[in-house]
């Protein structure tokens, strides 16, 4: 255990937990952030194994509403459910660009959004909404911060993956109940995201979706209101 | 740009954009990850405003589906707003501990759940569901993809928080309406989370919940299906 000094700073206890960040850390951390990516294109060789469950003992250090670690990962690796997964991204994907038109409908197509082909660790995220585990706490009022529990692990996953030089997809255009049935998971697990994971062909500071000219970041999210 | 080398390792293309992340850096990544906490307790001395502002550029480097960056952040100062949020997690409260009986009941009562008391900065963070930045992508399948990309930006907040000293506690004991209503929103804003922000009392390396014996983390969430 540390204490804070009056000032703020962090005043170290015990030489065996003493997590000092320094503005040399915090540096670093930052342009982690800036080098994050959602990565659709990957090189075909693979993440070592023990590399794979390092990252995964990570996310158990995300935080979860009541303690309660909802999130259930399943590695998708035969090439009947790899297929049945591309299967409803490709269906998926076809309604998704019936919705644009003209030049909008040019860019989508034109757009890679998912690594499914070569990523060589698929990993379908799920949020176990029959768990016991947290007792309930905080989600009478907001029962959704369970799936959030969720998201926040792979928001984890997804910086300890960058800072090891590996790159992450996050697949939304897929129908959960078919990713569901596929995978043949508890009937008490939603999806919440299915995962590429790999070495990046390329890494980048901006967005792909900015450099292809779909969307680029914009100041709104930035303005703050008070009250 | 940077490009990957064949066996997986960062290559340096430009010296300008060449953040890599090395063994000392991963290391204290993960001591960010094991000493981030859901804060509680805090001490009044205020956030330094440059400080705040910073955190807030950080966020938007977060991730967001089709790069709509949907969240919105109402920072809550007034005495007024801030006793109609107190107001509102007291009642809550109150009626979850009714929920529960004997030690259960007796356990919950002497949690601490909230820093709404004394954290200098609040800040309630909501989805934008009406913004067309992003042109949908990504949402036609999964259209909580939206608010998860604002689960994603608190989970950025939350880390950046701590490297730099302070506690965020994440508040879900609340009304989402009577908050919406008190704050004054645009009506297509739906609350995420009320946040508390400021520097922590005490700091550690496990789960406040687990100190004080409501939920151990387990090994359940560890376990990989493989498909």
């Amino acid at each position: 255990m540390m204490k804070i000094s009056s000032e703020g700073v962090l005043e170290q206890i015990s030489p065996s937990c003493s997590p000092l960040f320094d503005d040399e850390f915090c540096a670093r951390f930052e342009k982690l952030l800036v080098w994050r990516r959602d990565v659709r294109g990957f090189k075909p060789h693979p993440v070592p194994a023990d590399l794979l469950e390092h990252l995964l003992d990570l996310v158990q250090l995300a935080p979860s509403v009541g303690n309660s670690q909802p999130w259930r990962f399943v590695q998708v690796e035969s090439a009947e459910a790899r297929a049945s997964i591309r299967a409803s991204f490709e269906r998926c994907n076809r309604e998704a660009l019936a919705g644009f038109t003209g030049e909008r409908a040019r860019t989508y197509a034109g757009l890679k959004l998912a690594g499914l082909d070569r990523a060589p660790v698929q990993l379908a995220a799920f949020c176990d909404g029959s768990t016991l585990q947290g007792h309930g706490l905080g989600r009478l009022t907001m029962p959704e911060a369970l799936t959030w529990s969720v998201v926040g692990a792979i928001n984890i996953l997804w910086l300890a993956a960058r800072s090891r030089g590996l790159g992450l997809g996050w697949v939304s255009i897929l129908d959960p109940s078919e990713v569901t049935q596929a995978l043949n998971v508890p009937s008490s697990w939603r999806l919440i995201a299915y995962l590429c994971l790999g070495w990046p062909e390329e890494v980048h500071d901006t967005p792909e979706l900015e450099r292809l000219g779909w969307q680029d970041r914009t100041v709104q999210s930035r303005a703050i209101l008070r009250r």
